[in-house]
């Protein structure tokens, strides 16, 4: 695996190859929502990406860069999410097998679609430690390829197109607001924002019940996630040691808002855009609803990171 | 008011004057859906019209067609949906007065929209006997304009608009399914097909528990809509006197489903889409998917008219 910080170059292929199997995802707006926040808004939906949501940029480039002699073994990750259906869904694509290790509470939408994209699944306990047991035995017996949802920097490349295409699409960006879990978005956004565009303050934003980015940044090294409930279930996860250098180097700044500004967020964006998102991407509109005079008569990019949520299972 | 049937200039003119004031909707497609559908599916996306449907069309365009003089009285209706909306913002557009009288049991969300774009609320019993003569004094009191909202040739020639812009932007489409209420999206829909394509079948679509139009045609004359409940609620009223006649002539079929189908197509388009959809919206594609050999390998565009959804009542 390539081990250094993606270059411009490599987002630039990154990007090239994945064009011909994901999509170039709408950029689109909501006069009500601008009235709202003072500022100009512009939500990149990657809700309507394969498989629902980004992460599928990261899970195929990772994939496509495997040799051929390991990509014929497989590839393997454990995942309760997003990551597992485009891990799937990217070794669909390549015709080789996916082995996805979920715990055995996941909703079974999540497994379904999974299985949907022709993965095996393995089944553990609902903790992280199972989870890490469990996919080492399939790594031992199945001589496949871990590809790790965030700590790895073909991921970091994938994820980067996003906000490439964002930059693209949109003349005259001055803010982008990702949210941030394990750091896979936000690393790939900001090297983006730092390669292909000029003076766009890249920001983060995560749950302040999990605000282990707030605290690391604060500290200048990773302190790891609390075990605390978000709705914004995407942004359980700690960072990667390959994730906080990036941001560490060019994050403009964090913001953190409550559950309660999540889910009115969300709500908003469910009912002024009538698009489905899930929790994870109204943390960015939460913060900038908070922060109205930072960004006030700006140009804001907001990444919608997913729309893969149980419609069962609302908080309204 | 204008009182012969609409022709293909009344259309284009229309069109012209809506550029300025309406969104051109996207068509969205989707591969699982096509997949399950064995079909190719291209959705005219009305629920991202301004005001959330695509009544903002017709009632936008009968409201620029008011003489200054009537113009300044105002305009009226009553509501307890997209209509009062659409009515409401059609007005303040114009920068003229819109009295909406609303059932005193409409969700306040309905209500708090239809006053946000600055229109008079006045409540009445939620029967069908107290909106209308409540509106009767409204119009005796005001002098304003009473905008049918689809009984009406300004109406039908604004909802002709959406699938005008649905042939052309989607090429060699093969069938076209609206729902069908009062007519008003339906009679619109097939004029522009007999206007601006050619060989293309123009379906209606409606829910079994409110089967009127189903019965209309068969009977050859307009019957009553039966007071049955049903998740698609804004198909519940009965044909109109200048909708009946164009759908008559026009439409090549027109298919029931059951509230079943309905729940489960709008599933269907909230998880694959990624979108808000009414639930009156689901009812073409629940039709489709009943009648998969009709469309086996055919290009059908279905018209999503509306997102204004109470997101606390969701049928899942």
């Amino acid at each position: 695996m390539k081990e250094t910080i993606p270059s411009k170059q490599d987002i630039e292929r990154a990007h090239t190859v994945l064009s011909s199997f994901l999509h170039r995802t709408p950029v689109l707006t909501s006069n009500s929502l601008n009235k709202m926040a003072g500022a100009e808004l512009f939500f990149k939906c990657e809700n309507f990406q394969k498989a629902g949501a980004f992460k599928a940029r990261g899970a195929t480039f990772a994939v496509t860069k495997l040799p051929e002699e390991k990509a014929k073994k497989g590839v393997a990750t454990h995942s309760s999410g997003n990551h597992g259906q485009a891990l799937a869904l990217a070794a669909q694509q390549r015709g080789i097998k996916a082995y996805v290790v979920m715990p055995d509470n996941a909703p079974s939408v999540k497994i379904a679609a999974v299985k949907g994209y022709g993965a095996e699944v393995i089944f553990c306990k609902p903790s992280l430690e199972a989870r890490e047991t469990t996919l080492e035995k399939v790594l031992e017996k199945t001589d496949a390829t871990f590809i790790h949802p965030y700590d790895n920097y073909h991921v970091i490349t994938g994820q980067a197109t996003c906000a490439k295409e964002l930059v693209e699409d949109v003349q005259s960006l001055e803010h982008v607001i990702a949210p941030v879990g394990g750091g896979g978005l936000l690393a790939g956004t900001l090297l983006s924002l730092h390669y292909f565009a000029k003076n766009i303050e890249g920001w983060a934003a995560e749950p302040m019940q999990v605000n282990d980015a707030f605290l690391s940044l604060k500290k200048g090294e990773i302190v790891p996630a609390p075990n605390n409930k978000t709705i914004a279930d995407g942004l359980r996860t700690s960072l990667g040691h390959r994730n906080f250098p990036i941001i560490k180097e060019h994050v403009h700044g964090i913001f953190t808002v409550t559950e309660e500004e999540i889910c009115s967020a969300m709500r908003l964006i469910w009912e002024r855009m009538k698009i489905i998102i899930e929790p994870s991407c109204a943390v960015p509109l939460a913060a900038l609803l908070h922060h109205k005079t930072l960004f006030r008569n700006k140009r804001v990019g907001l990444i919608l990171t997913g729309g893969n949520v149980d419609l069962e299972k609302l908080p309204f």
